[in-house]
């Protein structure tokens, strides 16, 4: 069947245009004005809407395990929210579990994905334990369409790697054209600072944010970017916050380098004053903290100036309950928050609404960068002939309010509970189904896909 | 009539997709697979070809008044050119002069222009002369559709202004949306350092390079951040050359400032080897001069890194015989080279053919970054519905050779002669008409229009 | 006749002992513990008292013409001032007037300043017309022992010259071993801001802090260390204020350059809050103005890392009457501040009383280093055998107040009327004679003496 | 008994004269021109000659364990030679073993140097294992008078701590007012690259340069700046060799830090073309190794910023034969290189007699500045009353010839074999005693002193 979004104004990453999309099987079939339309053809009336690229988030943890339970929600709960929100895709992590293969932990992950996930979904491999097991498969996920592999400067003994392992993954996934990522704090740092909070009794949630300081972010930053440019390999950072991190990027710049950049969408818009609330602060304990305001400025500022690639979320929910384990102990507080329903949305809310940054931006940092730096394009990200069609129908001037009670995520608060946003996504189409519409989700569990990904072209 | 792209590999700054186009009076109409034929539709058949949005060069100096003579491409020549190479608009700079009105300035290029030019064209003012009488004029000329204000650091006595004139100038082109432009070098040094080469007899095109240290750009490009950012205007830099200049961009991105950067051509294939050829020097005078290779290896990663924004020409042909005026004297040499002819060619050829660019990237610099920064976008710059059919047909494996026994600029030299290209342009639509087919103008002088331009959306 | 300074403390840049020191005629002759004593020596007590070098003040303005009249402290009383401060030798500015040579400037400056100056003194020399004629001076100044060359990077149309200039003074200096200054602020920007803030009927001293905002010294610092790094001269940045420009000098060290710095005491500790009195703001309106908090901290850090070498004063002293002359009308108020006789009294108070800085780094600053960079060391500058006998005792506990009714300064207010001071300067001798002693003068008018400079030996 | 250096040209920091030195027991009793002689002096006579304060090296390797044997100068051998070449004081290194405490360590080490050290020496303490029982015993060190302490960034499982160690220790040592030192390169690189060069069958000394790239420097010394930032303790990186650290430290100033700096003569004047000699490669084997011209550039312009604050030699001599272990893997060679006889020589030969540096900047790199940093100023590191009387007599223009068959280091080859160098080194007091005159030592093992060092004030 086909389906024509008619009189829609158009927006993607180099176009603005009041015109038809004609969708055909999965694909984009033809975009005009004044289509002509195929029999049986559903007609979506997009007069006076926005319809931009299915947005691409590629940084988030569904059913992720953490001690003994997983994060809230599941491939199922996950891609259904964040279809409601606009994202048709979302780029998971596989933990590689240290002693075992890439291999096993791709098939533990896929085995909990597949057929659950009602978006489409693809995996980074985060490389735990890099030896000379583990480089014999590097060439194996690249062919399994992973292609990109994250490591942890942080979380000794159970994520992180060290700069040796750093170079020698470095070194192999250059040799395969992948995509090295981090999660560029520094662990070591953090961990003392955690032992002195805790030993000094400070363990309200204010001390999550006092136990990773701007500097072990700017420090881990900086020793990726160098290691990564005495390897030559491409190179991302995921959830960049703060200004001393970009600063670290903007000056490997003066040496030819280019460091890719994600930051989330909750450091452009919450800061750490919300960590003095003691009672609630641990809806916002996640890893890094949010920053200051000069933080917020220096992450918009690095949008508009083509320095920070792509906002995704770091999505990673625990309930309430989950999130008082720590209530006693800051260190205790399973790390992560709720935003992948959200995220474009208050984007767009915050930054095209307000300004900030153009709709053209919006779609390059909401889906087309990610699309490119991850492989998924011409394919996603974008609108064009025979590209999935995933799109998202916007209105642009609707008044909305976030709440727990209304949306989608398998969690029950929000970080963003009573935030009136501008625009609201109202229809959104996957690989040619209408996904979503009218608030219900209009396809089930399996409906989603894992989508092999390619290499860079950035 | 209609024209119906058929089957080429569209490639724009956010697609890559194989489809049909199809193009109806001025602008695209449709764009599909297997779309449907009107009547009496001309096909053009584009299996193998790619197919790119028409050329913007924002950066050519077309019959500039210059000692007595004008510089040797007319509107006619040059723009007709200009749609050899794939280039569809170009935009040229009004030159104020000193004691005389941006009003005045605006009709003498109008008039010269108006019914003469082959391929769309806009205008940049350059302001010589900011005074009280200039500033009430700046609105204006945003309302004649020129939003770019040009200056030139250099050329005392003819086109410089000082520091006094650039803040007031900036502080008025900002309250009305406009864009700053700079030639970016500092007059003062690089006129001591002229006359110093003189005196000493130093004659030869090497000491017109000389004359321009690096230092000289890279002083000024600073500088000129600076008040931009004090003043908050967007700010953009003509042809920068070199690291030191790229440099003070990017140390300005770490005040939260976006500078945007011009390179042209010439900077990234040519280096100042050139010079010492003392015969010949002449043909590669003009200012800022050709670097390093270190200067180029920063200007390929400058444009990776998303910090170099456009490629334009800065094309100012001079005959030979006007270039001799300074064989005796490489001061009194024109400044300027052919180039608006080559520079997509060059460009896909060294870029995109060597891998040192994505066509995405490729697409974005020689157009869509020009189109939304000066205003011309999404009318230009894109392949969109409703956009102007401005469609260029690229063979991307074909050889050719560059000679200007073959070019179409008028001047009787080339700086590329003999020079292999790989991806040749074989036909190119202007507002829907073929306007360059098998070697050949299709339209002629006075199908070109003046483009009014909006404000920068980038 | 000879003198024994008895058992004091012996600060200078490289030691700390307790001993004593014999002078006789002019210099130091002997230092020791227990020192034999000659006959008809006169003793002077100095237990528990400290004894440093002479102070050098490297920028004042004494009898500085200014519209009509001059700068209050002649070299009579602003050198007796400076020594009831310990400040035994000032360097002041010859002013070049446009047109005219610097022979004649020097005439007339030596003329004011021969037989009246009560301590020692020489010139540089403000070269503000920088010509074929001027260029031939250059070394008969070296040769007069004025070696290091004052240029303005503001006042257009009276003292400023431009790049080009710069250019040619720094070549013709460098060739004669010389070392050439700025007054480093962006003249053009500055008198856009005043007259607009004048337009507009902002008059108030406030308003002289906002029209010389940190970017205007921050630029010009970077254009000044840019040419000289150019010419390879020696360079030295006069009463830098502000963390933008001494950004400007780290930066340059990064291509090996060093680029020699002076503050001025007004800057270390006091701040712009000043100027929102309005009716007493007058009283610092000097050029550059004071700067913000985080400028202080710079300050202090840049003396404690080497890059802030010398703390003067530019001492230009205007009676409020003359100051009354910009009552209505900040641009009109005489730039200047009195400070030469509390130069080493406040540094000791708020640098070495508080901890800030080690004694050695106090002698540094205010002695030694200016000594070396102005070519009067060994001579001055230090305490050592041979050496100028200018001895500075210095009471570390006492308190004392500074006040206009009890300074020496010719002025009827003071910048720090009531601040307390702990340390206090009770005897200085100059060349072996008492000058100071129990807060009288006993050297006059025509004790001080011109004293030739060599080069800079730093 | 009193000696009395006669006609001397005393060289300080900070002065310049020509004067009589009388030296009563150990120390500097009086400073003039015709001192009256006391009955009994010996009288130097020192016409023509420079007297500078006896030289302070601050990073010396005596006797140091090394798989199973020792570095081949022991503290009288090593400290002999020292005073050949004018070093009266090193300070070496005590190794905490790992799993056992400071005070073993500390005991160990004062046991092989009591009695039998020749010239004065004093220890820091190397923690290699920073834990709750190291942490109690950090104010025991500062107390025995040992107040820095190193840290190694690199040799993993042997000498290295981690990031979480390094925090924990700088609070500790800023606690007690010491000073943290780094070896400052990354380990964990290092180690991977030189694992691949083994399983590459690359052995040859060449690769030891290559596995320690300047990256590995530059990242550690940033990483080093960056936590000592964090804790605000004082920090120093010893044997600092090339321009990317250098950079960091240089970035360091713009927030306001100080980072001091030690280099080693041998990366001033030697550099990498050394290991294309594969038969004498070993002889440079040393960590960091021997960098580039640009390094040795960067290096000199630093001492000259006030970057580089002291020039030590990381003395650590091995026998040919030791050095043979590794003759088949570079990985084998014992790293060091004896040097701590001719550092003052050659930087005397290639700084001062070639103009790079003045003899006051010889002075503070050899002997004040780590005089102040290392807390034994004002007792040593100048020539001033009651100052140790440490002094060395230089002839300036002195010819003479390194040679391994002359000097008189416990080492068989020199690495500066044939250098010819101007300006000799003749005779050498120590706490008053002549302790080198004619070549020969005139004081034996024992006479050496352990000196008890305070804070830094510098
Ligand atoms: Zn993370
Ligand atoms: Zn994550
Ligand atoms: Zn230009
Ligand atoms: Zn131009
Ligand atoms: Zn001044
Ligand atoms: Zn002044
Ligand atoms: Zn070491
Ligand atoms: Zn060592």
């Amino acid at each position: 069947m086909a389906i024509l979004l008619k009189s829609g104004r158009v927006i993607t990453a180099d176009s603005d245009s009041i015109c038809d999309i004609l969708v055909q099987d999965e694909a984009i079939a033809a975009i005009g004005r004044n289509l002509p339309m195929p029999e049986n053809v559903q007609v979506i009336d997009c007069a006076g809407k926005l319809i931009v690229p299915g947005g691409i988030d590629p940084h988030v943890h569904l059913s992720m395990p953490f001690m003994g339970t997983f994060s809230s929600d599941t491939y199922e709960t996950g891609t259904r929210a964040a279809l409601h929100g606009g994202t048709t895709t979302v780029i998971d992590f596989i933990l590689q579990k240290q002693g075992n293969s890439l291999r096993a932990a791709f098939e533990e992950w896929s085995g909990r994905a597949s057929g659950t996930a009602v978006g489409d979904y693809s995996f980074h491999m985060a490389v735990t334990d890099f030896n000379p097991n583990t480089q014999l498969e590097i060439e194996d996920m690249v062919n399994e369409g992973i292609t990109s592999f994250k490591t942890f400067m942080a979380y000794k003994g159970a994520l992180m790697i060290d700069d040796a392992q750093m170079v020698g993954l470095m070194q192999e996934v250059k040799k395969h054209g992948g995509l090295v990522t981090a999660h560029a704090t520094n662990g070591d740092m953090i961990d003392t600072l955690i032992a002195q909070h805790r030993a000094q009794g400070k363990l309200s949630p204010l001390y999550h944010y006092l136990s990773q300081p701007e500097v072990t972010e700017a420090e881990a930053s900086g020793r990726f970017a160098d290691i990564a440019n005495y390897t030559g390999v491409n190179a991302y950072i995921v959830h960049l916050t703060c200004q001393g991190a970009l600063n670290q990027v903007r000056r490997a710049t003066e040496r030819n380098q280019r460091v890719l950049v994600e930051t989330c969408i909750q450091y452009l818009v919450l800061d750490a004053s919300l960590y003095e609330n003691e009672a609630e602060g641990a809806k916002w304990v996640m890893s890094p903290p949010l920053r200051e305001k000069k933080d917020q400025a220096t992450l918009w500022a690095g949008i508009n100036q083509g320095l920070v690639n792509v906002v995704g979320t770091d999505h990673c929910p625990f309930m309430w309950e989950q999130k008082l384990l720590g209530k006693d102990d800051f260190s205790k507080i399973p790390n992560g928050h709720p935003a992948v329903e959200h995220r474009m949305e208050l984007l767009f809310s915050e930054g095209v609404s307000k300004g900030r940054i153009t709709p053209q931006k919006f779609v390059e940092v909401t889906s087309t960068n990610a699309g490119k730096i991850f492989g998924l394009f011409p394919r996603k990200g974008t609108i064009s002939i025979g590209a999935d069609a995933d799109l998202v129908v916007i209105d642009p001037e609707k008044q909305h309010t976030i709440s727990a009670a209304t949306h989608h995520m398998n969690v029950d608060y929000s970080g963003y509970e009573g935030w009136e946003l501008t625009g609201k996504i109202e229809t959104v189409l996957l690989r040619g189904q209408v996904a979503i519409e009218a608030g219900e989700a209009r396809v089930g569990p399996g409906y989603g896909q894992f989508i092999k990904r390619g290499k860079t072209a950035f």
